[in-house]
């Protein structure tokens, strides 16, 4: 984190260790509660094989009378029949009672290992001791978010403050990392409160208009898991009235840079990743086309592990966009590699591979610019690098 | 290799080292030749950016009069522009002139580095020392799926004997791998001979419905190449008219069993890959939406780290499916892994973790068997574990 963030007004949250976790030093349960009934909106997993928690989720929002998240990790409570559904009901009515509120005015998330009941009396004792602890603190806004982590290296916690309509308001955010581990199940989940007023509605389209352009454009290893969640609750405690006109423009913008600054923690944080990779598209019909040609750049293993071995290899990404189903001449592609052009008008040209190589070599962050020649829309995806750690995390943990 | 192959009737090769390739052990240089015009058809990559040899070999087939097939392997003529395309003409001039056929009896393969320009000299040379060399010997045969190997590290050759119409005949084919490596865009390379006559229409659809049961159903590491090809020759020496009928449907059995015995040798030949596996998909309603899934199962890097580390996670074989764009109840789903039930009914099952966990990594070959209960149709997919090896053989070559 570059710097401290705030919980907007009438949010507080806590985080403790249930003893799910193995490592004692590691948190495990997390509340956040709004003081007042909150606008709360989320988007969900299109994964078919959904877990318990989203099924539960789903069915309360949008709402506008959500008070409690609740959050644990080291037990996904997906592929847990009817049993996992109770138990998802349970755990939201035992956090909401911790926090004076009720089951319907609880949603919950789950992360971890799959096919694993929720250890309940464990989930009970975590959700009071939690409720114990609420503070509004940055400390605490650390401790939410490191409740949720599974294979994330760091806490990610992203925050913007606004002025809507002469008022002063904050949307903070937190999230956990995309890849999948061992045994667990990880999974996306992110959670973003302000306490800007605004309609459930507006907020429903403007949580979903905002996933689609953050969330959605980011992968570490193209999984969709069952348990991706993001939530947004509002609980207008900035005061005013729902806005509307420009304000709600202003409101979304935020949100939206938000997200973006959300998801892309999640890739740089990718398991064993050494780049974090900007792929961004221009020059297409569409921006479902140019979406599909850069998840399409990002998704493949070859293009990665270019990246990570330095190599400037606009073969690789070139033929990738080639195969992503999206009609274009490939004589008018043009590619550049951070900034070099290195293919135009469907040639290579002669560039310093040395250089292009130093410069993927010596940076974190890699941009691969495709300019196509079919149109104006674009789009932009992150990835990561593909490295034999990223193999050894997820194959070798029995041995 | 288990046994020793054969050329068809009336076919003969060669393969040769030309100095494209930095070891003078290896062969680079190959050609096939069939001493009477024979039918020719192709199955061609579906890359928008596809290399000069495809468009050449796109324009003449499907063909009555094809005599030779020249490959070279080192430089893929890949994104070399009008000059490519020149290239591609000119190596099937000079090697069809060395064979005594023509520039439009010649059809052309290549493989190894794009973006980089054939070394027409060495092709020149390379087609007259291996037309000199021309045998019909098992030696020859081996000889000529040498010359097209880049990263594999085993030649690949299968064959069939079968009896048409009271005729014995013989379907050979040799092929190269698919996963692609350094600076190397290798390909998915094949060529099927036979000395059945068959009309250019049959063996074009023959061929087309064959490569779908096969090489389609194969993935490395699901990075589709500029350069994949599978050329079927039939030259009609054992007589007879053009098959129909009973023989044609034998025919056309014997054509894709060679399809499937050379497509799976590929990834059981996967760049460092440690384990063959076969995903199979049952009780789909249309093959297709078994053939997307189990592409989805193959392609997941978590399914194939899972493998390489003998975990017996079903989760992410179930939700790689889940998200595979095929829908389905997910609690009707079932899941075997080498024959051991562990997931029924969307469930997991009480099973010996270490069994399975034995089962997987005691053997080469891991079969995943996924049931839907949407409906009668089903469709098996290959691929490889995913290795720090491959990362290795991918990403470090420059260091």
């Amino acid at each position: 984190m570059d710097h401290e963030h705030h919980f907007p007004q009438g949010f507080q949250g806590a985080g403790v260790y249930t003893g799910v976790k193995r490592n004692p030093n590691k948190l495990d349960f997390s509340l956040l509660v709004s003081d007042r009934p909150a606008v709360g909106v989320g988007v969900y997993t299109q994964n078919l094989v959904c877990a318990a928690p989203v099924k539960y989720d789903r069915s309360l929002t949008p709402s506008n009378d959500i008070r409690v998240v609740a959050m644990n990790s080291g037990v996904a409570n997906a592929c847990t029949g009817d049993r996992g559904d109770r138990d998802a009901a349970e755990m939201a009515a035992v956090a909401g009672e911790a926090c004076g509120a009720s089951a319907k005015q609880t949603l919950v998330l789950s992360t971890g290992v799959i096919g694993a009941h929720l250890p309940m009396e464990k989930i009970k004792q975590g959700a009071i001791a939690t409720a114990a602890k609420l503070a509004n603190t940055p400390a605490a806004l650390e401790d939410v978010a490191r409740g949720i982590m599974t294979t994330d290296t760091v806490p990610k916690i992203r925050s913007r403050e606004i002025v809507l309509d002469g008022r002063a308001v904050r949307v903070t955010g937190i999230a956990k990392g995309a890849a999948m581990i061992g045994p667990n199940m990880a999974t996306m989940l992110s959670v973003i409160m302000t306490d800007a007023a605004i309609s459930a509605a507006d907020a429903q389209t403007a949580l979903a208009d905002a996933v689609v352009e953050s969330f959605n454009c980011i992968s570490v290893d193209g999984h969709m898991s069952t348990n991706d969640t993001v939530l947004l609750l509002a609980n207008g405690a900035a005061g005013g009235e729902p806005v509307t006109g420009k304000a709600l423009s202003a409101f979304r913008a935020t949100l939206l840079e938000v997200c973006e600054d959300l998801a892309q923690s999640i890739p740089a944080d990718g398991e064993g990743a050494t780049h974090l990779i900007t792929v961004e598209v221009h020059g297409c019909r569409t921006r479902q086309e140019a979406l599909k040609i850069g998840r399409t750049i990002a998704d493949s293993p070859l293009v990665k592990t270019a990246i990570h071995g330095a190599d400037p290899n606009w073969g690789r990404i070139v033929s990738a966009a080639g195969y992503a189903g999206v009609p274009f001449n490939p004589e008018h592609v043009d590619l550049l590699i951070n900034g070099l052009l290195v293919y135009e008008q469907g040639t290579p040209v002669a560039f310093d591979e040395e250089q292009v190589s130093l410069s993927i070599r010596d940076n974190r962050d890699t941009l691969l610019v495709l300019i196509l020649g079919e149109g104006t829309e674009s789009a932009r995806f992150w990835t990561t690098d593909l490295t034999a750690d990223y193999v050894r995390l997820n194959a070798d943990y029995r041995t």
